[in-house]
This record gives C-alpha cells, structure tokens and sequence, in this order.
C-alpha cells in the first residue's frame, strides 16, 4: 500500500478570524505535483478529549445534554477536556465524577479517534470504565445531566435510538462491543 | 426514559466572526432552571455531507486524501458536501465518479451521523455503493487521490491502520460490517 505519499509544503499560516472559542486560520500550501491551494481550518488544539464509556452492574451509563449546534439534547457518552497537566486516566476519571457521579477503579484505552481532519486536529480518546464506585466533583453543567442506563447485552440496540448518533459515540459503542466479543 | 428535557430558550444569536468558509455564532440561552449561559457555535449549515462505503469484487475501496487540519494523509472513504438540488443517491454517485472513478448500480443508506453537536449542525449519511461500473468525472482535487483495495473479509483489520481513526469512518466500517454480519 502506498504510505510514502509526499506531503504539501507549506509556506504560509495566517490567523483570518477569531471568537473566544475558536481561531481559524488559513493555511496556503503547494502539493508535491506543483498545485497550489489555500484551505482553511481550526488552528490545531493542544488539548484533546477523553471520552468515557461507563459499565455499571451490566449497564452502559450514558447522559442526555444540551448540544447548542443542533439546538436539541444528544444521548451519548460522557467526555471532556483533558486538562493542561493531566494524565489519560486522570481526565477520565475527573470527567466521570463530574458528569455522572462515578469514580472507577479500572480504565481500559480503547483507540484514538480524529474528527474531519481536514479542518480540525482534535484527537478523542476512547475509554472504557469498570469498577465504578460513588464520587461526585462538580462540574461546569448548567443543569443535572440525565443519566441513561443500557443494558450491555444489546448496546447495539442504541443505535435504533434517534438521538444517538454522534460519530465518536457510534465509534465507542462499536468499539466498546468489539472490546467485549 | 426520559426524553422529555425541556430544551433551553434561545434570546439572542449573534455572528461573532467569519472567514470565507466558517461562521461562528454565539447563542445566548436560558436553561429551564434558570441558569444563563453564552455558548459558541458554527453557524448551521443548510448543506449535508453524504460519506460512501464502495465494493468492488469483494474488496471496499478507499482513498488517501491530504488533510490540512492535521498536515497529513487520512486513509478513509470517499466522501463530499451534497449540493443544493441534489439527492443524496445522486451526490453519493457523483463524490464517486470525482474521488475514484466509480459509478454505482445500487446504493444502500446506512445511518446519518452527527458530528460534535454542542458546535456544528452537519450531518453525514454513510451509504454502501455495489455494483460499481467505471465512470470518471472531474472533481476538484489538486492531486489525484491514491485509491486502496481493502478486503471486505477482514475489513476490521483497517482498525489498526494508524491512518484510519477518523469517527465518522469508524462508524461507517462498523455499520458496513453489521449490515453484512
């Protein structure tokens, strides 16, 4: 297979608009056959996102939360930040404490996942939790999260459910169900 | 379970930055608590993405495309923006013919995914294509996309690819190897 594909060179990175959250860049790059183009994207993050798939007495734990972009709630797994300093296991478990109320004794990494990498650098880390034990941190949540509680047995039945389709959380269950079988 | 969350009230959308291809928006709520909140968001898009798993004698096919987000080649499905007017079978059969030179006799739809909602509004819809026949139409890529022949037998070994982690296709491999399992 053909892995020695020649990189663009680029010559030039400039900032065209920014908000608090976001800073967009545009990137001007010439590709190894001479063509010239100029994309832009999201300027590359130094943080990326852990995202946790929690199991409790056979059940996958998962939440309801308001999703601005779509202005409608997403059922999905809980996830967060890593914070500037923090380990894997450590952002996993902080995230599970604050969004669910769980600690766990046991986090098994599953895979590193990008998202359009053609305008975005974040990475999301795939996580399994077992082992939970009560712990509540608080969080930055405008309100209580729903907890949702699915039966391991048939987690592939949540893709039936209209409000779970988020392409990191698709990963994560299909992940989360290779894992296991 | 609860499906019944009374969604925020939105107040105020404004248009905080913008570059050719991004419009970013901060959305002023009010949850049904009462907390106030300002988040950011992409601007809704009115265009969806459709993302096409094609077969070709038993092998799927895929490409590697260079991605400026994170300045190297993904390995993954063809896929593109449907255009306004245009089915998805339509557009799914066009972003072929463009990306590698495939027309399809049958098209299947799988799921439509979201993609981080709390920020964009886009969706992808995963199709399977079959029963290709050669049909090449230009497209708009500055180099000729590399095409690779994956088994459709072991197509779960592409999970160790280190270049195929994007989420969406992920989700559509494991779609892909559901519908046919």
């Amino acid at each position: 297979m053909d892995n020695h594909l020649k990189k663009p060179k680029i010559y030039h990175v400039d900032i065209i608009a920014k908000s608090h959250l976001f800073t967009i860049e545009s990137v001007a790059l010439e590709f190894s056959n001479g063509v010239q183009r100029v994309y832009e994207r999201m300027k590359p993050s130094q943080r990326d996102v852990v995202m946790i798939v929690p199991i409790k007495n056979n059940q996958l734990l998962l939440i309801r939360e308001y999703s601005a972009g779509i202005e409608d709630y997403e059922l999905g797994f809980p996830k967060g930040l890593i914070n500037p300093n923090e380990g894997l296991i450590e952002a996993a478990n902080r995230e599970l404490m604050e969004e669910i109320g769980f600690g766990a004794q046991c986090i098994t990494f599953l895979k590193r996942l990008s998202m359009s990498p053609s305008y975005f650098s974040s990475t999301t880390n795939i996580v399994i939790a077992q082992e939970l034990y009560p712990n509540r941190l608080l969080g930055d949540e405008p309100e209580p999260l729903s907890v949702v509680q699915w039966p391991v047995h048939h987690m592939l039945k949540l893709l039936d459910e209209p409000d779970f389709c988020e392409a990191r959380n698709v990963s994560a269950l299909f992940l989360t169900h290779a894992y296991f079988n």
